[in-house]
C-alpha cells in the first residue's frame, strides 16, 4: 500500500497522553505523521520519519485530528430563515417551529433529502470534520423516519434513531398511542438502518417514563441509547442517561449537583451544543463544572434549521473557550477524542498508529488559533480515512 | 468595455432605499446586476436586464455589496498565541501585551510586514471584505510609523495614522514629550501615506486634551480624524469624536446617556467591533441603544493579535444579532454602508449604478444566512472593482 508523510508540521495534536508534554492533547513539535491505506502507522519528531512513498509539506503549520461531530440533525427540507429573522428582529411570528421542518421533511422527495445531507456533510468536511453523527426526527411516521434513516446511512455510520423528537400533532391527543408506535411498527422499520436510539427528554416533549420506555424497547432491539437532556430546564434526562449507559446526554445546560455527580461517576459523556445557545439567545452550559466533576466533555454542532444552523465545529469550540470555561486545549480534545467518545469509538479522534487517518491541516501554527481567531476559515487541508478530501 | 451580468440572484441587497421594499437594505428579488469595468452599471429584475458580453447564473442565492471593514490594525509582525492561550486558560502571563508586538514588529523586514499583509487581506477576501481600513501603531517611533502607513498604502487607500496607539516604555516618564513627537516630526513623515489620523482616548493611554491636540495636528496636516473611544471605561472619546466631526468613534461600548445623545445629533459613525469584547470576554456594545438614538452604526473586525484577531466580517455580523440587539438587517448595513459612512465614503457599501462593483455571492438564498449559520464560510464568490478575485 502506498504510504505518505505529512511532514514539517509545528504543532501535532495527537491526544495520546503518553504522547508529547503528556497533556491530554498529546502535543508533538516538530512532528510528521505516517499514512498508509486508510490508517495511521507512524507519528513522531519529522526528522525521525520513516522513507514514504509521497510526503505533504505542512510548511510549519498544525495538524489536529479530525473533528468528531456526534450531534447532527440533517435529515431535512426547507430552512427558517423568516422564523430566525423575525425572532432576532423582536417581530411576532406565529408560523414556524419543528412542524414547519416535519411538513418540508415529508414532502421532499429522496433525491431531495439525499441532496441536503450530502451538502452538508460537504460544508462540513471543508470545515474540518471527518466524522458525523446525523439523526431522524422530522419523520414522524414509520415510512418517513425509515426513509431518513436509509438515506442517512448511506452517508455516515453513524446513525440515530429520533422518532421520539416530539409528539406530532396527529398525536397531540394520545402521546402514549405514539410512544407505542415509537417502540412499535416504527422501531421495526427503523432498527436495520441505525446505531442508536435518542430521544428528546424535555418538558413538552417525553418525559422520564416515555423516555425510559422508548430507549429500553430500542436496546432490546439493538441500538444503544442516547439522551437530548436538560435543554431547557431540569429533568430527569441526565440521570436517565447514566443509569441507561447511554453513550451521551446532550445539552446538559441546566443541571442540579446530582446531575452533574451522576455524569462525573458515569461513563455517559456530556455533550454540550453551544450553537444552539448561540442562536437562540439562550444561557450557556458550564463546561468547567462537568469537567471539574470528572466526566468526558464533547463538543458537537447540534446542525438543525431551528435551533442551531452551524455546522462549524471551530465556531463552537471559540464559543466553548469564551463563554462556556474550557481553555482552548479542553475544547480541541472535546471536538475530536470527546465527540470519539460520545461514540464509543476510539479508531477516530486522535492520531496515532492504528487509528483512522483522519486528519485537519490548519492554516495557523497552533490548534490555540481555533479560539484566537474566532470565524476565520482556517482549514486549509483535510485527509479522510487516508484521502486527501480538501 | 467588457459588460458581465451576474443574473437570478434571489436576493439582492443594493442598500438604496428607494428600490425593493422600502427598508434601509434596498431589497431587490429575482434580480440582476450588470458591471461594466470597475463600476455597477445597472441593477434590476433579472428579467428586464440588458444584453451583456457575459453573465454569471447565481443560481437563486443572494449578493450583497461587499463587506467595508473599517476598523484593521494589521501591520505587526508575530503574534499572541500564547498570551491568548494563558488568558482564556485562567494561566497567569506576565510578558504579552502590546509591547510584545511592537517589538516583533520593529524587529521585522519590511518585506515581512508586506507578506502579512497581504495575508490577512487575501483571508479577509476570501470572507467577503473588499474594502479595508488599517493602522499604524506597533511602531511608535518616526521612521517605524512611517514604514507601516508606506508599506500599507501599497494595499489600501484607507490608511490610518495611529502614532498615538499607547506611550511606548522609552517615554513613560515623559508622556507629554511623546505627544510632541507624535504631533510633530512624526506627523510630518507619516502624513503623506495616510488619509486619517487616530487616537486611543482611553485611561491608560491618551486623554481627552491630549487627543484633541492630536487630531488637531493632523487635521492641520490634511488628515481625519477617528478615534478609538469608551473602549474600556468611560471617558471623553465619544463627545470629542463629535465635536471635531470625526469620521467615527470606535469602540463605544461604555457611553452615557449623553454620548449617545451626541452620537444621535452629530454626522459621527460609531464603529462597533464585537470580536474584541469576544476575545476579550467584555460587556458587549448596545447597538439598540445607539440605533434608537438616530446614529449611523457601523461594524467592524478590529483585527490585530491582542483584542480580536478575527478578519470575519460574517462573524461579527452573528454577533451584533445575537448579542447587541442588532437585526439581521441592520447588521448586514452596517457592515457594507455602514463602513461606507466610517470612511465617509459614497462609491462603496452598495450596489447601485454608479458604485464600485464590489459583488459578494454568498452560498446562501438571503444575506439573513450570515446570523442564521453562523460561523459556517458561506461566501461563494467575489467581485473587486469588477474584478472576480475569489
Ligand atoms: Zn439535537
Ligand atoms: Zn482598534
Amino acid at each position: 500500500m502506498t504510504t505518505t508523510a505529512v511532514i514539517n508540521i509545528a504543532s501535532l495534536v495527537t491526544n495520546d497522553p503518553s504522547l508529547g508534554n503528556g497533556t491530554p492533547l498529546g502535543l508533538i513539535r516538530d512532528a510528521a505523521v505516517v499514512i498508509e491505506g486508510d490508517r495511521v502507522v507512524w507519528t513522531g519528531e519529522s526528522s525521525k520519519a520513516p522513507a514514504t512513498d509521497n510526503a505533504v509539506d505542512a510548511g510549519g503549520r498544525a495538524v489536529i485530528p479530525g473533528f468528531v461531530d456526534s450531534h447532527s440533525h440533517l435529515l431535512f427540507a426547507g430552512d427558517r430563515t423568516e422564523e430566525f429573522n423575525a425572532r432576532m428582529s423582536g417581530v411576532p411570528y406565529t408560523a414556524g417551529g419543528i412542524r414547519t421542518t416535519v411538513a418540508a421533511t415529508r414532502a421532499a422527495s429522496d433525491d431531495e433529502l439525499a441532496a441536503n445531507v450530502s451538502r452538508y456533510l460537504a460544508e462540513a468536511v471543508r470545515q474540518g470534520t471527518t466524522t458525523f453523527e446525523t439523526k431522524s426526527g422530522y419523520g414522524l411516521t414509520v415510512e418517513d423516519e425509515a426513509r431518513a434513516l436509509r438515506i442517512a446511512a448511506d452517508h455516515t455510520e453513524e446513525v440515530t434513531y429520533l422518532g421520539a423528537h416530539v409528539v406530532p400533532p396527529d398525536y397531540a391527543d394520545d402521546p402514549a398511542g405514539y410512544v407505542a408506535l415509537v417502540t412499535g411498527p416504527m422501531l421495526d422499520a427503523c432498527a436495520p438502518y441505525a446505531r442508536w436510539i435518542d430521544v428528546f427528554c424535555e418538558k413538552g416533549a417525553f418525559d422520564g417514563d416515555q423516555a425510559r420506555a422508548i430507549l429500553t424497547a430500542g436496546r432490546a432491539k439493538g441500538l444503544h441509547p442516547r439522551i437530548h437532556a436538560n435543554q431547557l430546564g431540569h429533568g430527569p434526562g441526565v440521570q436517565l442517561a447514566v443509569e441507561l449507559d447511554a453513550a451521551s446526554a446532550d445539552h446538559c445546560t441546566h443541571l442540579t449537583d446530582a446531575d452533574v455527580d451522576a455524569l462525573g461517576q458515569g461513563d455517559t459523556v456530556a455533550t454540550l451544543l453551544p450553537g444552539a445557545e448561540f442562536s437562540t439567545r439562550a444561557t450557556w452550559p458550564d463546561a468547567r463544572r462537568i469537567l471539574d466533576a470528572g466526566a468526558t466533555v464533547a463538543l458537537s454542532t447540534d446542525c438543525n434549521p431551528g435551533s442551531s444552523f452551524t455546522s462549524s465545529m471551530p465556531f463552537c469550540i471559540a464559543l466553548a473557550v469564551r463563554d462556556m470555561g474550557m481553555t482552548p486545549d479542553e475544547a480541541l480534545w472535546s471536538a475530536t477524542a470527546g465527540g470519539a467518545a460520545a461514540l464509543r469509538r476510539t479508531d477516530i479522534g486522535g492520531i496515532t498508529p492504528g487509528t483512522r487517518a483522519d486528519l485537519v491541516l490548519l492554516d495557523a501554527p497552533s490548534h490555540v488559533h481555533l479560539a484566537y481567531r474566532p470565524g476565520v476559515p482556517l482549514v486549509s487541508a483535510v485527509w479522510q480515512r487516508g484521502q486527501r478530501v480538501l
